[in-house]
Protein backbone atom coordinates (compact mmCIF):
# COMPACT_ATOMS: atom_id res chain seq x y z
CA UNK A 1 0.00 0.00 0.00
CA UNK A 2 1.35 3.30 -1.27
CA UNK A 3 1.20 6.33 1.00
CA UNK A 4 -0.98 8.34 -1.10
CA UNK A 5 -3.56 5.58 -1.19
CA UNK A 6 -6.46 7.37 0.23
CA UNK A 7 -5.41 11.19 -1.78
CA UNK A 8 -4.85 9.26 -5.10
CA UNK A 9 -7.76 11.28 -7.00
CA UNK A 10 -6.99 14.51 -5.36
CA UNK A 11 -3.10 14.43 -6.30
CA UNK A 12 -4.26 12.74 -10.14
CA UNK A 13 -6.34 15.33 -10.41
CA UNK A 14 -3.65 18.07 -9.78
CA UNK A 15 -1.36 16.56 -12.23
CA UNK A 16 -4.09 16.75 -15.07
CA UNK A 17 -4.12 20.47 -13.99
CA UNK A 18 0.24 20.75 -13.41
CA UNK A 19 0.13 18.63 -17.33
CA UNK A 20 -2.60 21.54 -18.71
CA UNK A 21 -0.49 24.49 -17.42
CA UNK A 22 2.61 22.85 -19.33
CA UNK A 23 0.57 22.30 -22.31
CA UNK A 24 -0.65 26.14 -22.30
CA UNK A 25 2.74 27.18 -21.70
CA UNK A 26 3.79 25.48 -25.14
CA UNK A 27 0.80 27.28 -26.85
CA UNK A 28 1.79 30.16 -25.57
CA UNK A 29 5.10 29.79 -27.00
CA UNK A 30 3.72 28.78 -30.15
CA UNK A 31 1.76 32.07 -30.24
CA UNK A 32 5.01 34.39 -29.46
CA UNK A 33 3.34 35.72 -26.44
CA UNK A 34 5.36 38.28 -24.65
CA UNK A 35 8.23 36.39 -22.35
CA UNK A 36 7.23 37.68 -18.93
CA UNK A 37 3.84 36.34 -19.43
CA UNK A 38 5.51 33.46 -20.62
CA UNK A 39 7.36 32.92 -17.35
CA UNK A 40 4.74 33.97 -14.78
CA UNK A 41 2.87 30.75 -16.57
CA UNK A 42 6.35 28.80 -15.61
CA UNK A 43 6.61 29.67 -12.35
CA UNK A 44 2.72 28.83 -11.51
CA UNK A 45 3.27 25.13 -12.94
CA UNK A 46 6.56 24.73 -10.86
CA UNK A 47 4.59 26.23 -7.92
CA UNK A 48 1.55 23.39 -8.73
CA UNK A 49 4.31 20.91 -8.63
CA UNK A 50 5.43 21.66 -5.23
CA UNK A 51 2.49 21.21 -3.89
CA UNK A 52 2.05 17.57 -5.19
CA UNK A 53 5.36 17.16 -3.77
CA UNK A 54 4.57 18.39 -0.73
CA UNK A 55 1.45 16.27 -0.69
CA UNK A 56 2.90 13.20 -1.32
CA UNK A 57 5.71 13.91 1.41
CA UNK A 58 2.55 14.16 3.77
CA UNK A 59 1.03 11.41 2.89
CA UNK A 60 4.67 9.10 2.87
CA UNK A 61 5.31 10.73 6.49
CA UNK A 62 2.00 9.97 7.76
CA UNK A 63 1.97 5.89 6.59
CA UNK A 64 5.19 4.52 5.43
CA UNK A 65 7.72 6.06 7.76
CA UNK A 66 5.01 6.21 10.84
CA UNK A 67 4.36 2.56 10.20
CA UNK A 68 8.39 1.78 9.56
CA UNK A 69 9.08 3.79 12.78
CA UNK A 70 6.30 2.04 14.77
CA UNK A 71 8.13 -1.43 13.76
CA UNK A 72 11.36 0.17 14.24
CA UNK A 73 14.76 -1.31 13.63
CA UNK A 74 17.44 -1.20 10.72
CA UNK A 75 14.03 -0.70 8.15
CA UNK A 76 12.74 2.40 10.20
CA UNK A 77 16.69 4.23 9.98
CA UNK A 78 16.80 3.22 5.99
CA UNK A 79 13.15 5.13 5.74
CA UNK A 80 13.60 8.06 7.55
CA UNK A 81 17.16 8.13 5.34
CA UNK A 82 15.26 7.85 2.61
CA UNK A 83 12.62 10.36 3.25
CA UNK A 84 15.16 12.98 4.07
CA UNK A 85 17.01 12.68 0.78
CA UNK A 86 13.31 12.92 -1.23
CA UNK A 87 13.17 16.37 0.86
CA UNK A 88 16.60 17.77 -0.18
CA UNK A 89 15.87 17.12 -3.79
CA UNK A 90 13.03 19.01 -3.60
CA UNK A 91 14.76 21.92 -1.68
CA UNK A 92 17.45 21.84 -3.64
CA UNK A 93 14.89 21.75 -7.18
CA UNK B 1 9.55 39.89 -31.09
CA UNK B 2 9.81 38.10 -28.42
CA UNK B 3 12.78 37.36 -27.02
CA UNK B 4 13.00 33.72 -27.26
CA UNK B 5 12.27 33.82 -31.04
CA UNK B 6 15.61 32.13 -31.61
CA UNK B 7 15.36 29.53 -29.56
CA UNK B 8 11.84 28.67 -30.08
CA UNK B 9 12.18 25.53 -31.23
CA UNK B 10 14.35 24.14 -28.58
CA UNK B 11 11.98 25.69 -25.23
CA UNK B 12 9.16 24.02 -27.28
CA UNK B 13 11.01 20.64 -27.21
CA UNK B 14 11.87 21.61 -23.51
CA UNK B 15 8.33 21.71 -22.61
CA UNK B 16 6.92 18.95 -24.54
CA UNK B 17 9.20 16.71 -22.44
CA UNK B 18 8.14 18.15 -19.22
CA UNK B 19 4.52 17.54 -20.09
CA UNK B 20 5.59 14.14 -20.79
CA UNK B 21 7.39 13.83 -17.39
CA UNK B 22 4.19 14.91 -15.58
CA UNK B 23 2.11 12.84 -17.93
CA UNK B 24 4.60 9.62 -16.83
CA UNK B 25 4.09 10.76 -13.46
CA UNK B 26 0.20 10.10 -13.21
CA UNK B 27 0.51 6.83 -14.27
CA UNK B 28 3.23 6.26 -12.29
CA UNK B 29 0.20 7.56 -9.03
CA UNK B 30 -2.13 5.46 -10.93
CA UNK B 31 -0.30 2.25 -10.58
CA UNK B 32 0.71 2.82 -7.09
CA UNK B 33 4.37 2.85 -7.59
CA UNK B 34 5.98 4.12 -4.69
CA UNK B 35 5.90 7.37 -3.17
CA UNK B 36 9.67 8.14 -3.10
CA UNK B 37 10.18 6.77 -6.54
CA UNK B 38 6.70 9.35 -7.35
CA UNK B 39 8.84 12.21 -6.04
CA UNK B 40 12.01 11.76 -7.81
CA UNK B 41 10.09 12.29 -11.12
CA UNK B 42 8.18 15.29 -9.33
CA UNK B 43 12.14 16.73 -8.06
CA UNK B 44 12.89 16.12 -12.09
CA UNK B 45 9.88 17.45 -13.60
CA UNK B 46 10.35 20.66 -11.51
CA UNK B 47 13.98 20.93 -12.27
CA UNK B 48 13.17 21.19 -16.20
CA UNK B 49 10.61 23.51 -15.81
CA UNK B 50 13.29 25.23 -13.85
CA UNK B 51 15.15 24.90 -16.53
CA UNK B 52 12.76 26.62 -19.18
CA UNK B 53 12.76 29.20 -17.08
CA UNK B 54 15.65 30.26 -16.96
CA UNK B 55 16.39 30.10 -20.61
CA UNK B 56 13.71 32.19 -21.23
CA UNK B 57 15.12 34.55 -18.61
CA UNK B 58 18.32 34.72 -19.93
CA UNK B 59 16.93 35.47 -23.73
CA UNK B 60 14.35 38.17 -22.32
CA UNK B 61 17.63 40.05 -20.82
CA UNK B 62 19.35 39.71 -23.53
CA UNK B 63 16.95 41.24 -26.22
CA UNK B 64 13.92 42.62 -24.53
CA UNK B 65 15.53 44.25 -21.74
CA UNK B 66 18.78 45.01 -23.36
CA UNK B 67 17.51 46.90 -26.28
CA UNK B 68 14.60 49.28 -23.76
CA UNK B 69 18.21 49.82 -22.00
CA UNK B 70 19.99 50.79 -25.18
CA UNK B 71 16.97 52.89 -25.45
CA UNK B 72 16.93 54.53 -21.97
CA UNK B 73 13.90 56.56 -20.32
CA UNK B 74 11.39 55.19 -18.38
CA UNK B 75 10.54 52.03 -20.64
CA UNK B 76 14.10 50.76 -19.84
CA UNK B 77 13.30 51.36 -15.83
CA UNK B 78 10.15 49.25 -16.38
CA UNK B 79 11.90 46.62 -18.04
CA UNK B 80 14.26 46.03 -15.66
CA UNK B 81 11.56 46.35 -12.68
CA UNK B 82 9.61 43.83 -14.39
CA UNK B 83 12.43 41.54 -15.00
CA UNK B 84 13.27 41.60 -11.11
CA UNK B 85 9.57 41.07 -10.07
CA UNK B 86 9.82 37.82 -12.48
CA UNK B 87 13.29 36.46 -11.22
CA UNK B 88 11.96 37.12 -7.66
CA UNK B 89 8.48 34.77 -8.57
CA UNK B 90 11.19 32.04 -9.42
CA UNK B 91 13.22 32.21 -6.82
CA UNK B 92 10.39 32.04 -4.46
CA UNK B 93 8.40 29.19 -6.59
CA UNK C 1 15.26 15.69 24.39
CA UNK C 2 15.73 17.13 20.64
CA UNK C 3 16.66 15.46 17.84
CA UNK C 4 19.58 17.08 17.17
CA UNK C 5 21.38 16.25 20.19
CA UNK C 6 24.12 13.83 18.96
CA UNK C 7 25.30 16.38 15.90
CA UNK C 8 24.72 19.95 18.27
CA UNK C 9 28.69 20.43 17.97
CA UNK C 10 28.30 19.76 14.07
CA UNK C 11 25.17 21.94 13.62
CA UNK C 12 26.82 24.85 15.63
CA UNK C 13 30.23 24.59 13.52
CA UNK C 14 28.04 24.96 10.39
CA UNK C 15 26.12 27.99 11.58
CA UNK C 16 29.51 29.70 13.06
CA UNK C 17 30.39 29.09 9.29
CA UNK C 18 27.79 30.95 8.21
CA UNK C 19 27.38 33.37 10.17
CA UNK C 20 31.18 34.18 9.42
CA UNK C 21 30.15 34.35 5.24
CA UNK C 22 27.49 36.78 6.07
CA UNK C 23 29.79 39.07 8.10
CA UNK C 24 32.19 38.44 5.12
CA UNK C 25 29.55 39.64 2.60
CA UNK C 26 28.43 42.69 4.68
CA UNK C 27 32.23 43.67 4.19
CA UNK C 28 32.54 43.13 0.64
CA UNK C 29 29.33 45.12 0.49
CA UNK C 30 31.12 48.04 1.93
CA UNK C 31 34.16 47.38 0.06
CA UNK C 32 32.00 48.16 -3.26
CA UNK C 33 32.69 44.68 -4.34
CA UNK C 34 31.64 44.05 -7.85
CA UNK C 35 27.55 43.01 -7.56
CA UNK C 36 27.80 39.47 -9.24
CA UNK C 37 30.66 38.07 -6.29
CA UNK C 38 28.26 39.88 -3.68
CA UNK C 39 25.76 37.71 -4.99
CA UNK C 40 28.02 34.64 -5.73
CA UNK C 41 28.41 34.51 -1.66
CA UNK C 42 25.01 35.29 -0.75
CA UNK C 43 23.92 31.91 -2.94
CA UNK C 44 26.80 30.35 -1.15
CA UNK C 45 25.36 31.33 2.60
CA UNK C 46 21.70 30.20 1.56
CA UNK C 47 22.73 26.78 0.51
CA UNK C 48 24.75 26.80 3.82
CA UNK C 49 21.58 27.30 5.67
CA UNK C 50 19.86 24.63 3.77
CA UNK C 51 21.98 22.58 4.57
CA UNK C 52 21.73 22.99 8.02
CA UNK C 53 18.06 22.87 7.61
CA UNK C 54 18.18 19.25 6.13
CA UNK C 55 20.38 18.36 8.76
CA UNK C 56 18.04 19.39 11.62
CA UNK C 57 15.08 17.63 9.48
CA UNK C 58 16.60 14.39 9.22
CA UNK C 59 17.49 14.84 13.04
CA UNK C 60 13.93 15.75 13.51
CA UNK C 61 12.11 12.81 11.62
CA UNK C 62 14.72 10.15 13.01
CA UNK C 63 13.93 10.97 16.76
CA UNK C 64 11.23 13.02 17.15
CA UNK C 65 9.04 11.97 14.88
CA UNK C 66 9.78 8.43 14.62
CA UNK C 67 9.53 8.03 18.77
CA UNK C 68 5.91 10.10 18.16
CA UNK C 69 4.71 7.39 15.43
CA UNK C 70 6.35 4.79 17.30
CA UNK C 71 3.82 5.62 20.51
CA UNK C 72 0.69 6.35 17.12
CA UNK C 73 -2.46 8.55 18.45
CA UNK C 74 -3.08 11.88 18.38
CA UNK C 75 0.59 13.08 19.09
CA UNK C 76 1.98 10.99 16.31
CA UNK C 77 -0.56 12.56 13.57
CA UNK C 78 0.44 16.00 14.95
CA UNK C 79 3.92 15.20 14.70
CA UNK C 80 3.98 14.79 11.13
CA UNK C 81 1.61 17.68 10.41
CA UNK C 82 4.25 19.89 11.77
CA UNK C 83 7.00 18.43 10.36
CA UNK C 84 5.41 18.64 6.84
CA UNK C 85 4.33 22.69 7.03
CA UNK C 86 7.89 22.96 8.00
CA UNK C 87 9.12 21.07 4.99
CA UNK C 88 6.51 23.26 3.34
CA UNK C 89 8.16 26.43 4.57
CA UNK C 90 11.99 24.88 3.68
CA UNK C 91 10.98 24.20 -0.11
CA UNK C 92 8.48 27.75 -0.08
CA UNK C 93 11.71 29.93 1.36
CA UNK D 1 30.81 52.00 -9.51
CA UNK D 2 28.48 48.79 -8.54
CA UNK D 3 24.77 48.74 -9.23
CA UNK D 4 23.71 48.56 -5.38
CA UNK D 5 25.83 52.19 -4.88
CA UNK D 6 22.20 54.30 -4.01
CA UNK D 7 20.99 51.27 -1.48
CA UNK D 8 24.34 50.16 0.40
CA UNK D 9 23.01 51.14 3.62
CA UNK D 10 19.79 48.90 3.30
CA UNK D 11 21.15 46.25 1.95
CA UNK D 12 24.52 46.19 4.84
CA UNK D 13 20.97 46.63 7.30
CA UNK D 14 19.33 43.41 5.69
CA UNK D 15 22.89 41.96 5.76
CA UNK D 16 23.34 42.99 9.77
CA UNK D 17 20.15 41.88 10.79
CA UNK D 18 20.49 38.27 8.84
CA UNK D 19 23.77 37.96 10.74
CA UNK D 20 21.86 38.50 13.97
CA UNK D 21 19.13 35.66 12.63
CA UNK D 22 21.79 33.33 12.22
CA UNK D 23 23.31 34.08 15.70
CA UNK D 24 19.94 33.88 17.15
CA UNK D 25 19.66 30.64 15.62
CA UNK D 26 23.10 29.31 17.10
CA UNK D 27 21.21 30.48 20.81
CA UNK D 28 18.51 28.33 20.23
CA UNK D 29 20.80 24.89 19.38
CA UNK D 30 22.71 25.75 22.26
CA UNK D 31 19.65 25.86 24.71
CA UNK D 32 18.37 23.02 23.28
CA UNK D 33 15.73 24.50 21.45
CA UNK D 34 12.75 22.63 19.77
CA UNK D 35 13.65 21.44 16.06
CA UNK D 36 10.58 22.84 14.78
CA UNK D 37 11.28 26.08 16.02
CA UNK D 38 14.58 26.28 14.98
CA UNK D 39 13.98 25.04 11.66
CA UNK D 40 11.13 28.06 11.05
CA UNK D 41 14.15 30.62 12.16
CA UNK D 42 16.44 28.92 9.69
CA UNK D 43 13.46 29.47 6.68
CA UNK D 44 12.95 32.85 7.77
CA UNK D 45 17.10 33.55 7.95
CA UNK D 46 17.07 31.72 4.29
CA UNK D 47 14.16 34.16 3.13
CA UNK D 48 16.03 37.83 4.37
CA UNK D 49 19.08 36.29 2.47
CA UNK D 50 16.94 35.91 -0.70
CA UNK D 51 15.60 39.05 -0.24
CA UNK D 52 19.25 41.00 -0.27
CA UNK D 53 19.94 38.70 -3.43
CA UNK D 54 16.90 39.96 -5.41
CA UNK D 55 17.96 43.44 -4.32
CA UNK D 56 21.46 42.97 -5.34
CA UNK D 57 20.07 41.56 -8.74
CA UNK D 58 17.52 44.57 -9.19
CA UNK D 59 20.11 47.31 -9.00
CA UNK D 60 22.64 45.47 -10.62
CA UNK D 61 20.26 44.55 -13.63
CA UNK D 62 19.12 48.36 -13.40
CA UNK D 63 23.01 49.75 -13.84
CA UNK D 64 25.36 47.68 -14.45
CA UNK D 65 23.67 45.88 -16.94
CA UNK D 66 21.60 48.46 -18.67
CA UNK D 67 24.78 50.55 -19.20
CA UNK D 68 26.67 47.30 -20.94
CA UNK D 69 23.43 47.24 -23.01
CA UNK D 70 23.52 50.68 -24.44
CA UNK D 71 27.13 50.37 -25.12
CA UNK D 72 26.03 47.30 -26.87
CA UNK D 73 29.11 45.10 -28.44
CA UNK D 74 30.47 41.74 -26.67
CA UNK D 75 30.93 43.59 -23.38
CA UNK D 76 26.58 43.48 -23.07
CA UNK D 77 26.31 40.00 -24.22
CA UNK D 78 28.66 39.37 -21.49
CA UNK D 79 26.66 41.21 -18.49
CA UNK D 80 23.80 39.54 -19.91
CA UNK D 81 25.49 36.09 -19.95
CA UNK D 82 27.05 36.72 -16.52
CA UNK D 83 23.79 37.58 -14.87
CA UNK D 84 21.70 35.01 -16.29
CA UNK D 85 24.44 32.90 -14.40
CA UNK D 86 23.80 34.24 -11.06
CA UNK D 87 20.01 33.90 -11.37
CA UNK D 88 20.87 30.52 -12.12
CA UNK D 89 22.47 30.06 -9.10
CA UNK D 90 19.92 31.50 -7.18
CA UNK D 91 17.32 29.64 -8.36
CA UNK D 92 18.95 26.55 -7.72
CA UNK D 93 19.92 27.31 -4.59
Amino acid sequence: MVGYIDNKEAILKRLRRAEGQVRGIQRMVEEDTYCIDVLTQVSAATKALETVALALLDDHLGHCVAQAAAEGGVVAEEKVREASEAIARLVRS
